[in-house]
């Protein structure tokens, strides 16, 4: 595995990959890696000839108050994990070499960013889309991979590649769960042994609550949420069924939903959603 | 000269001469070609493999009331001239093939914008560093050729390029000028016989007026200049002198300044601009 740290010798070397008609696979982290990120770098390596990983910790995207400088770091154990999952090119860049000067441009995200976490963190997703723009114009990728347990990253990244243009398909790859349900997430280390204990019985809520949506509605499924949820000493942040991925109120006759919630424990917070639709199986065609 | 209409045809053609190591000089036009544009074309031709020319005119540019709908177009005279001036690949898209749906994304111009004429046209610069963005996505150019005339959208797409990285180096090109001096554009054919005849005054009182800021200063150059103006009919919008491509209000230790200008005449807003340096011409180094 190489790693790069500056902008011009990412381009050389990507575009010495694609002069060999080599098919690129990204990857973008802000390091710190789970079982989650290793399932993106297992798709990139099935799917493409070379997987690119970027581990970027982007101030853009915190706001004032938020964890950037909490948020976890540890790059030797990163570098180690990435190789090992068969990262051929980690980019490993600092602030400045990302943002050299004041930006005189920025990317905003218009759409699909006032609900979920979008609604309590504003301006977050306009620095997603900024870095990542970055990013892909760095990488060139022919394939990104996002994981669906922030499926409205999902949603936003491919409001960007579709509004922009960006010749990158944008793969998004499903959850990687604890044995007990919990989504695997940096930010898991901050829970107490108590927290930690309680902390799957969000992803069990969302299974009942998705279940009792289809038989009682939209209502009733979120008061069960809420309801499953007295039992966890972390605070509901949100509940909420949308429409995937245009993120809008569902009306009858919409069929792909989500079911998202996020929940502050007293050192983190965590989201979590399922996607899940409203149709029946299809029969099986007659042959 | 091939002509594409459809975005995926476009990204296939270049995907082919990238494949070829043919590199692509790109000139991103609103049609109606004069030779302004064809001078961006001969640069192009002898800087690169590939000339790629957009004829693209994008809403998002134009503000409420601006002229739109009365922009001019003749794409026959055009592909013919384009085709004169050695463009390999006319890219011309419908509105609905850059923008199928409502954007997700905007990329918004956040620095050197609001003077000039940014200062008058709210929204301008973001409508031009949005679909530059898209069709940098979609042509991949290594060069893409700007005429300086428009100083104000060099200067913004520098910043565009360099904030989000995109792998393409901006060029910009010489004015190119009428005999008497007036700086071809679309929008001469506006001009009243009346008004053609007073609007070479413009690039005149910019020539004097930079010699009077060498002299007497800021203050005085732009006295002059609207001095030099009384005999136009058409309105001056703005005359500024500033760093360049900062455009930021000069100290004096700023070498290097642009003085431009804006008038109103009565069915077009004409600009033009002069880059200048304060400094003493270097002299000969022993050898």
């Amino acid at each position: 595995m190489i790693t790069i740290s500056s902008v011009q010798d990412m381009k050389n070397t990507i575009n010495s990959y694609k002069m060999k008609g080599k098919s690129i696979g990204f990857v973008p982290t802000m390091g710190f890696l789970h079982e989650g990120h290793l399932s993106l770098v297992a798709q990139s390596v099935i799917q493409c000839d070379i997987t690119v990983m970027s581990i970027f910790v982007n101030p853009l995207q915190f706001g004032p108050g938020e964890d950037f400088e909490r948020y976890p770091r540890d790059i030797e154990r990163d570098r180690r994990l990435a190789e090992e999952a068969g990262v051929d090119l980690l980019f490993y860049p600092d602030v400045t070499e990302l943002y050299p000067s004041e930006p005189s441009v920025k990317v905003m995200a218009v759409d699909r960013t006032d609900v979920l976490c979008g609604a309590s963190r504003p301006g977050h997703f306009d620095g997603v889309v900024t870095v990542l723009s970055i990013l892909f114009n760095i990488v060139d990728p022919d394939k990104s991979f996002f994981g669906q347990k922030d499926a409205q990253q999902v949603a936003v990244v491919e409001g960007l590649a579709k509004s922009l243009h960006f010749p990158t398909e944008i793969i998004p790859v499903e959850t990687v769960r604890e044995e007990d349900g919990l989504a695997k997430s940096s930010r898991n280390v901050y829970l107490s042994d108590q927290e930690r204990k309680e902390a799957p019985a969000i992803y069990q809520a969302l299974q009942l609550s998705s279940k009792v949506y289809l038989q009682s509605g939209r209502m009733a499924a979120i008061d069960h949420f809420k309801n499953e949820l007295l039992s966890v000493s972390g605070e509901l942040d949100y509940v909420e069924i949308l429409t995937y991925p245009e993120l809008q109120v569902p009306s009858e006759s919409d069929t792909r939903l989500i079911i998202a919630a996020a929940v502050r424990f007293e050192r983190a917070r965590l989201i979590d959603n399922i996607i899940f639709t409203t149709e029946e199986e299809p029969e099986c065609s007659e042959q």
